[in-house]
């Protein structure tokens, strides 16, 4: 069976779906690779490399001729049109976001798997790129930080003086939030952190953040997901951050509502309480934002309450594919072992009555099976 | 006595030679502090705290009446003109550089002091701009590799497999090699590193590096700073650092000679040795470079021998004053702790018995101190 791995086509996208390394582990399972010549140089990885592991370089792909298509964002309408009936993809697929997709895919009657979807239980872990891609964009969100400030993050004791830390806080401790937790405090940095799930303090404490407790009743969701606060919650919660917004040289945000708008945590004037020449780093910025004003993809200066200078507020986007090289490690490792999960004697054939398989299904012959996205594509 | 505070004119200085702390000591010495409006506003210090400090806000200060000038650049020939003779400042001069300059401080009968003339030696540690500086250039150069890198520096072992840490190589183990090494170690890279005086073998491995030893005859010069190598050893010092440079994910090279063309380290072919996506930072740009090619300021992308990618080769400028806020903090402290030498009853009255004194004066009642400098300005 032909496996396709392609150039990424949206524009900034950096990563490719799979690495030479996991061209060894498909073709090790009786796959037959084909790469798009170049796929994986914006990430590091060269052509020799793929062929050297057992792909064949293809000019351009021919989606007709795939039983298998990889990927990191989501396939376009075209693409999905293009493909074999029973044909399968797996990557990323937005699916609250992408519905023109999701529809190509059910008339063209392929099998999609969306790793959003895979189930967050232990055996599944491999395959959770939102996880994998989180670790990556909580470390790059502390760079991003680092450089814009004009401060150390570490404390110096020097012959001219002690340099006293930087204060980092970090609001929502995901994955992407404690691993900016953890990087912070690897540089040297004094940090402290918030989420609405009272299950994070521990976690919190485990990478060597300060847990702020905030007095709002907690909320934990099923899944392992932050639910979305109530307005009138959101408000007291803002208020409750803002000493601490105010304290803090580096504000990280990074809560996010899977499938839903980012909540917002931080307000401007929060912001413009900040001391000049502090950073404010939005990773939810792509998902509607946790500080109002943040841009994605832009740097915006909000100028500070006492006139003397401003707050840098960036919001970030693509954060992953900054890291394209060790992203696409990671990713394609996911990808590769969702694969592994349903290939025998070198065919593709998904049990479904695999929960992760199942889980992890978006469209199958010629229906959705995922309810959410059945629901919002039957509103449409 | 009136000490003025300027805002620093040279584009891109983000510096200020006095901070709030720092107003407070030249205050609290007897000098009447002058500084003008926005001074310190790029580097995040506020005209209020300024002003609560104990200095004077002015629009523009008139250079005619100031007994003491302190300033991060060296300043310009027509300010050196408009001083009154024996007026104090002090700051760095760039002696070697800024002739027109030196020039007009004599024929204005200026006692200037040059920071980068401060005697290394313990007692004058606290005035050490040189050090201070290169501590900053050191963390920030680290910072700037690690965000251009497509890769994590740490190591990661995650559910969908370990990710390698960055290697990182260290060229030139002055201060801000020694911080770069720190730096980089901190944020969990393997780094290795190397400088041609063999005492820094045991400050490379105190900072977490692994000291690479070449086997060429070692020279060290007087004052601690290396002295330039003969053009054969560094064409041999090249060739035995090439399979070192080829494993580095990342290159920082940061080998000086004060007041000489900084030593080419690393061709162009080395660069391209090196694997699709690396980076190569030369804090040493501005001074001739480290690495062939290098331009001030810029990113030039070498394409990698293999034909598959490129090195980002970074030619770092004005480094410490990316890092205005802290850079400021400890250079303002260099200055007022000179000055503090020199004030009695609050009168400036430098004693030039005193080695540090004698050691930082350029120039002074009409005549160069410094004799390297002087005899520059005989050659002209």
């Amino acid at each position: 069976m032909k496996l396709g791995i392609p150039r990424e086509r949206h524009e900034g996208e950096r990563r490719v779906a799979a690495t030479p390394e996991t061209v060894k582990q498909l073709a090790g399972l009786g796959l037959d690779v084909l790469i798009e010549a170049r796929a994986g140089a914006a990430a590091g990885y060269a052509d020799h490399d793929y062929a050297d592991a057992g792909a064949r370089i293809v000019q351009d792909l021919d989606p007709g001729e795939l039983n298998v298509l990889v990927h990191v964002r989501p396939v376009l309408p075209s693409t999905a049109a293009a493909l074999k009936r029973g044909a399968v993809t797996v990557g990323m697929a937005s699916p609250s976001s992408e519905l023109a997709t999701v529809q190509a895919l059910v008339e063209a009657g392929v099998t999609a798997f969306a790793l959003e979807l895979v189930p967050r239980i232990s055996r599944a872990q491999s395959m959770d790129a939102l996880s994998s891609q989180a670790l990556v964009a909580g470390y790059r969100c502390v760079l991003e930080a680092a450089i814009r400030l004009p401060r150390f993050f570490p404390l110096y004791m020097t012959a001219a003086g002690t340099v006293p830390p930087a204060r980092v806080l970090v609001l929502g401790a995901g994955v992407a939030g404690l691993q900016a937790i953890g990087t912070a405090k690897r540089l040297g940095a004094r940090v402290s952190a918030n989420d609405i799930r009272p299950a994070s303090a521990d976690e919190v404490a485990s990478m060597g953040g300060t847990f702020i407790k905030l007095d709002l009743e907690t909320a934990e969701a099923s899944g392992g997901y932050a639910r979305e606060l109530s307005a009138d919650r959101g408000a007291l919660q803002r208020e409750l951050l803002a000493p601490h917004v105010a304290m803090a040289d580096v504000l990280i945000t990074t809560a996010a509502v899977p499938g839903r708008r980012a909540p917002l945590l931080v307000s401007r004037q929060m912001v413009q309480g900040m001391r000049p020449g502090s950073v404010v780093v939005d990773l939810a910025a792509e998902s509607g934002g946790n500080v109002e004003g943040a841009v994605p993809g832009e740097d915006i200066l909000v100028p500070t309450a006492d006139g003397q200078g401003h707050v840098t507020l960036v919001g970030l986007k693509d954060a992953p594919s900054a890291m394209a090289q060790d992203a696409s490690r990671l990713y394609a490792k996911n990808v590769a072992n969702l694969l592994a999960l349903m290939v025998r004697d070198g065919t593709v054939a998904p049990d479904f009555d695999d929960d992760v398989i199942a889980g992890a299904c978006l469209t199958h012959d010629g229906a959705v099976r995922h309810l959410p996205t059945a629901e919002a594509l039957a509103a449409l």
